[in-house]
């Protein structure tokens, strides 16, 4: 068969069949039609098939009849898919995870669930997003902790070391993120979770925020030792919003009561008899959730997956971040200052335009059909990559960054040591 | 001008018209083509506007680009409008109003709100749902409460008596249904707020659950007094799965903590830095939910508001539920016992089949496409009647109990005092 491929010089075939396929994948996508997208690590772009589920979804509940045993079957069914999708992509067992309605959730569930005695001691790192810290705070509050931030700085080994002088024997749980929202290093969660096992057998519990992570990494986290894994759905998974799941592992699935209680994390008897909590990690579940967002979550992994393995797509992540980031080291620091030091490890690119606002800068770009998200605390623009995203489209970033960044005349030094903590 | 209706009698033709209004409103579910459907209690049915809404939210986001200037003044907008419209079938202003997963949610919000203390006491009726129970049961062992049930029996006045005699000095919550889940009954909510406050000026809190009545009755939630008042949407209210309300009322503002923290509830300087919690009802909302649905809830909403006032819908849920409690009668006790010794004053209505086990008798009702719900810990049926139920559906469901529930020979007493409590 002769094909207009076939017409290409052989050496530039496999590029632009690369190219071809992706601008073919990219159609699931209707915002890429008009905009340049890097903004995933606040939200994602939800895939055609994922609406689609999510009205098939509805659709087959209201033939059946909601609840009617029909309506019943299919429910479970969807549940059942969406939760195997899911713990597939941790390397995980259902049972050992919950479907919860995002990642705040999950950690808040993690959380409040340790049988907290006044005087106890919990680690937060200093790079955990505000929300989650802010409920860390909540929780040492209610029930008298101490706390002890973990500042997260230096290449693994001083990482860890910095969180090994934070431990002390009243250490019960320690929190942090698998790739902090604004540093988007990845961290070395095996060594983490080892640390975080004492010599006498005990766990100190190790409750991650895997917000920039999911969806990212390729994850097998019984082999990482996390205890508890809170993940969003809507952001690099590009589910719809109000989904996410979290998962827990053994030792915190025997440690964690669950907080908010309700039927669905509960068993009852034949007689309709309330005979105890789940035995999986569903008994953290509440109640009603919509199945058809569970639904539409699972299909957008799917999507993903149909691209290939979440290998290749790091890869593909890695090659872009790397064409941004050098990009920016391009520019110059007398236009935008890079704030990384070395290639960024996961999606997240950030840096500090000069002469020009970052919130300012994001409008402008977003005038120029150019999604990214300012960091007012990091007076900084994170672009998120994803492995869909076009070279041509880091390219075009890259344009506008030079045309919108006025050049200084001043030198700026282009590493800071780290971000500010806002 | 001439219409086919002016062939008709002129004393049957509103009775006509307003058929033909019904069955035309009916069309806006499509599984009222191929059933008759007596189950909102556990879950309504989803109508096509709440549908086109939530498809129009996702498509309007993906054209704006998520999280994008554009994609926030559409997320906000619907969320506000959601809000509105819920605030207004409350009775309530939106700053009391917090958009929560669930009902079940809800009561946990407020029940792991209170800043309890080793000792204090908490009321709860002893007519709630299995996982609300539960949810009081996990805040009493972890905060060390008392917890007094209140047995809810006889008219107001007894009922009342009941409650009063159950409060203490220590008591700091009392929570109940609005129309429990297993009788059906409407609560003197209004009458149960005076006994919660307290001589001093102090104020025991009031918790309802309104699951079995928001979407039922008219409510005026200040008016009523109550404290915090949780909701579904997928209830009598026809929203999808994952959507609900929590009120909660200027006292109960003031005294509670939000639990689950996340950066929804939460407010932030310009540069990003946490300042404290939202001020209004929206501070106990956690993480990112999805608008899609809430837009859903509030079209489905408006449907109903399309038909008449809620004042006029449960007039009609009046007259269907008088047709179906009375054909009960007329089947008579040996066929079916009639568990509502007066005519029920909601949407619910309960009878125990004689001769058959009421699991049994769900399915042979559903395979005739009538659907209903059995209550496995009071041995009974369960049929939910909703405004837009007809009278013929009424009248079918009466005759396949008469076909299904063999009559017996012997004579039972038709009044039971109350339903069992499993």
């Amino acid at each position: 068969m002769i094909s207009a491929l076939d017409t290409v010089a052989p050496q530039d075939r496999r590029e632009l069949l690369e190219s071809l396929l992706l601008k073919r994948h990219r159609q699931a996508f209707p915002t890429l039609a008009s905009k340049a997208f890097f903004n995933f690590g606040a939200q994602g772009l939800l895939p055609r098939p994922a609406l689609a589920a999510l009205l098939s979804y509805h659709d087959e509940i209201e033939r059946a009849a909601p609840l009617s045993l029909e309506g019943v079957a299919a429910m479970l069914l969807t549940l059942r898919r969406s939760r195997a999708a899911l713990a597939v992509e941790l390397g995980a067992r259902e049972e050992n995870l919950a479907l919860v309605e995002n990642a705040s959730t999950g950690c808040n569930i993690a959380l409040w669930g340790i049988d907290w005695q006044p005087g106890d001691h919990l680690v937060v790192s200093d790079r955990e997003y505000p929300g989650v810290r802010e409920a860390a705070a909540a929780v040492a509050r209610r029930f008298g902790l101490t706390v002890t931030p973990w500042r997260i700085e230096g290449a693994s080994d001083r990482q860890l070391a910095g969180l090994e002088a934070c431990l002390t024997p009243r250490t019960r749980a320690v929190l942090v993120s698998h790739v902090p929202w604004d540093t988007g290093e990845v961290l070395p969660l095996a060594e983490i979770s080892a640390l975080c096992q004492r010599p006498n057998g005990s766990r100190i519990l190790l409750l991650v925020d895997g917000a920039q992570s999911a969806g990212v990494l390729p994850l097998d986290l019984p082999a990482l030792g996390v205890d508890v894994y809170a993940f969003p759905g809507h952001k690099w998974w590009c589910g719809p919003e109000g989904t996410g799941g979290l998962y827990v592992g053994p030792a915190a699935l025997a440690e964690l009561s669950p907080v908010f209680v309700g039927s669905r994390g509960l068993t009852f008897s034949r007689e309709g008899v309330v005979t105890g909590f789940r035995a999986d990690a569903a008994r953290f579940e509440v109640g009603t959730s919509s199945p058809a967002l569970c639904s539409a979550l699972a299909a957008a992994v799917a999507v993903h997956g149909e691209w290939g393995t979440s290998a290749a797509r790091l890869e593909r992540i890695h090659k872009l971040v790397l064409r941004l980031w050098e990009g920016l080291g391009a520019l110059g620091p007398r236009r935008v200052l890079r704030l990384q030091p070395l290639p960024p490890q996961a999606g997240l690119v950030f840096f500090r335009p000069h002469g020009i606002d970052p919130q300012a800068l994001v409008l402008a770009l977003e005038a120029r059909n150019l999604v990214v998200r300012s960091m007012p605390h990091a007076d900084c623009v994170r672009a998120s990559v994803h492995y869909f995203n076009q070279e041509s489209e880091v390219d075009e970033l890259l344009a506008a960054l030079e045309a919108l960044c006025p050049q200084s005349r001043e030198q700026r030094k282009e590493r800071e040591p780290r971000l500010s903590n806002g």
